[in-house]
This record gives C-alpha cells, sequence and structure tokens, in this order.
C-alpha cells in the first residue's frame, strides 16, 4: 500500500545511523528495497547534505583543513545544514505524503558530537528543537558494529575526511552514545548487529522493518 | 599609551555598525587612525569572516543563489561562522591584550536577521550565550544614515549580494533594531549621524572615542 495513494497523510521520516565502514550504502540499497515491497517509493537523501547548499556545507564540514575547526563552529554548521535540508527537502516531502529515506540525522549528532566530541548534549537539544521543533525520525536504523572492523573498512576506500581521520577511542564513543539512545526508546530504534555476514544483517533489517510497518499500516 | 605594553591585561574589542552605503571602509580606517594616536595597532577583521574558514562560511552567506536560504540556515551559518573567528582570531587576541576593531558582529545579527527579518530576539540571545558566553564588544560604534541614501551609493558598487538585494523596507528595520541597540546602552554605544559632511562624522567619531578612551584609561 502506497502512502503516497494519499496526499493527505502525513509521510514517514525514516533515518539510518552507524559509524564509518559499518555497510550504511549497502543497508540502505535494502531498506529501500524492503519499502517497495510494501509499494513505497522513499524519497533518498543524506546528512550533512541533501540540498545543493547543504551539500556546500557538508564539503567545508568533511574537507580535512590546517585551520583546525571549533568544536562550536562544527555543532552549528551540522544544524545549518539541517535546517536547509528540512526545510527545502524533508519537510516538503513529508508535507506531500511522500516517505523520506535519510543516511544520517540528527542521532549522528548525538553520537558524533555528543559522544566523539563530548559536547554538551542538552546543547544539542536546544538546537534540535530551534530547529526541527517537534519533528523527529518515526524510525532509526542504527547500524552498529565494532569501530576496529568498520573503520579497518572504511580505510581501504581512499583519503579519509575529516571525521573518518579520528582516533578509535573516538568512534568508541560514537558507538556507545549510539547504543545508548537505541536502548532508551527502543520502540522507535532499531538496532542492528552489522557485525554480522550481510544475509543475517539483512533478515534483522526485514523484520525490523516489518514489525514497524505492521505497526504504522494499525495506526 | 600601548596595550600592548602590557601582555597580562586583556584587550579591548571595538566593532563597527551599519547598513549598506554607510561608509564604512572609511571610517573604519578613520576609527583605527584615531586608535594609532593612543599608540594602539588594533588587529582589523570582519564578520561574517576573519578566518579562512570563515571566509568561506562568508561567500556561501552573501552569493545570490537559486535555493532560497532558509532563515535559521542563515542564522545558523552566521554564528557557525562567529564561533570559529572567535575561537581562531578574536579571543586569542584579546587573550593577549591586543585591541581587536571588527568590521560587524552580534549587533548586525540583532539587526539584519532580528531587524530585518523578523527572527525571534530570543533565539539570537540564546545563540550569542551559546557562541560568545560573556563575551560582548567593549565599544560598538553604528554608523546611522538614511537607508535611501545608503543604499543609492552601495549599488553603485557594482553587482549586489544576497542581502544588498533586499527591499528599503527591509533596512529600515534593519536600521530601527541598530537604533534601538543603540538607545539601550549609551555608554558602550556610539551612535554615529554617518548622513553628514565627512568632516563631522570624523569629528563625531574623534569625540567619542576620546570620552570611551579616558574612560577606560581611568579603569
Amino acid at each position: 500500500m502506497s502512502n503516497q495513494s494519499n496526499p493527505h497523510s502525513r509521510g514517514c521520516f525514516i533515518t539510518v545511523e552507524g559509524t564509518e565502514g559499518v555497510g550504511k550504502t549497502t543497508n540502505i540499497a535494502w531498506i529501500r528495497q524492503c519499502l517497495t515491497s510494501y509499494g513505497i517509493d522513499p524519497v533518498m537523501t543524506r546528512e550533512p547534505g541533501g540540498t545543493n547548499l547543504s551539500e556546500e556545507i557538508r564539503a567545508l564540514l568533511l574537507e580535512p583543513r590546517e585551520e583546525p575547526m571549533a568544536e562550536m563552529t562544527e555543532l552549528l554548521l551540522i544544524f545549518a545544514a539541517r535546517a536547509q535540508h528540512l526545510a527545502r527537502k524533508i519537510v516538503p516531502a513529508l508535507d506531500q505524503g511522500q516517505w523520506v529515506l535519510c543516511d544520517r540525522f540528527t542521532d549522528a549528532t548525538y553520537a558524533y558530537q555528543g559522544g566523539g566530541r563530548s559536547l554538551d548534549k542538552s546543547t544539542i537539544s536546544h538546537l534540535e528543537t530551534l530547529v526541527q521543533a517537534d519533528l523527529r525520525p518515526d524510525l532509526v536504523l542504527i547500524l552498529d558494529i565494532e569501530p576496529e572492523i568498520g573503520l579497518q573498512r572504511a580505510r581501504q576506500r581512499g583519503e579519509p575526511d575529516r571525521f573518518e581521520q579520528e582516533t578509535l577511542q573516538f568512534f568508541r564513543r560514537v558507538r556507545a552514545a549510539y547504543q545508548e539512545r537505541a536502548s532508551q526508546d527502543p520502540t522507535r530504534y532499531l538496532l542492528i548487529d552489522a557485525g554480522q555476514s550481510l544475509d543475517k544483517v539483512q533478515h534483522q533489517i526485514q523484520t525490523g522493518m516489518a514489525a514497524f510497518m505492521s505497526r504504522r499500516l494499525a495506526t
């Protein structure tokens, strides 16, 4: 059943999270395929990015540079890109009843800037409310893996970006923050053990998506 | 007497504000000359900008583009640039006892985004505290002019940037916001009638600076 057949109902916002090398690209394609089997053709997008301007902000964020970026600069650039992405792409799509599948969103900010950089969670939470009001993802899939394994994979892909250059300790804090968020709201968060074989990862995703879809279609 | 002779005392932070075409460049050169006569060689900088990264953010802010920039994106980009400018340039200079003379600062945000775009002042104030803690300029010179006259001058300078393309109504609100801020704290703010002849404008600045310097040197 396609939600898009009813332009008056609000769409659904699904985000996918995880540290470097966790297999996000492959698994997002699989999540999309799961949605397709329900007749849903989601808007595919990513953060930071998703619009021309937000992609320009993404480039500022990821590019390694001589001038060290202040932590507050990083946090505000991320939310600036997010405000633009929401205003120009995500909210209009949801308002039209479309489903949106987004590679990373605000959970990444809690994980990377809150966990990784140890920034104050209440600062992130205040910016979240400022930029998103009460908009939160309907479902967050967190792909979870040992940072050692993920980083090994990610570093085979070529030049590391500004985040990929971080230490193993950093990514351990990021992972812990993701896990903590998942544990606080097990209905809205789906924690996927992405260290298993692709088959098993896909099975976990499919089962979790089926449970979400049956809840969603029941409401 | 140069403040720089005593590296243990904190420097002084002076900002210059005003709408388009008010003669900021000429008058900032004059303010610098006034400081030089007291033996002070200020760090010259500007907002948005002041560091390589902040200048890249400035370019995003000023460039006219097809994709309309959300107001919240603009506000967060401005504070992102400011956080970087403070961390990498302004605060280190002040900590070393240097004086900093900055072309625009947070009063411009209250005037352009608060006044011009009618964004909530409490939102700006919250971001100000987040990014600056209790750092505020020691002296703000506001160059005040009828927006009609200023815009006429500014538009002779070539292609207008994203702000210069705004309406006269917008600049009237910006000016009113600047005037309101000046009236609330006449000690810290110096409102200069920049519609007069250059001689008279320079005389106002010189007199105001002399009063500020005598207060400053007395403390």
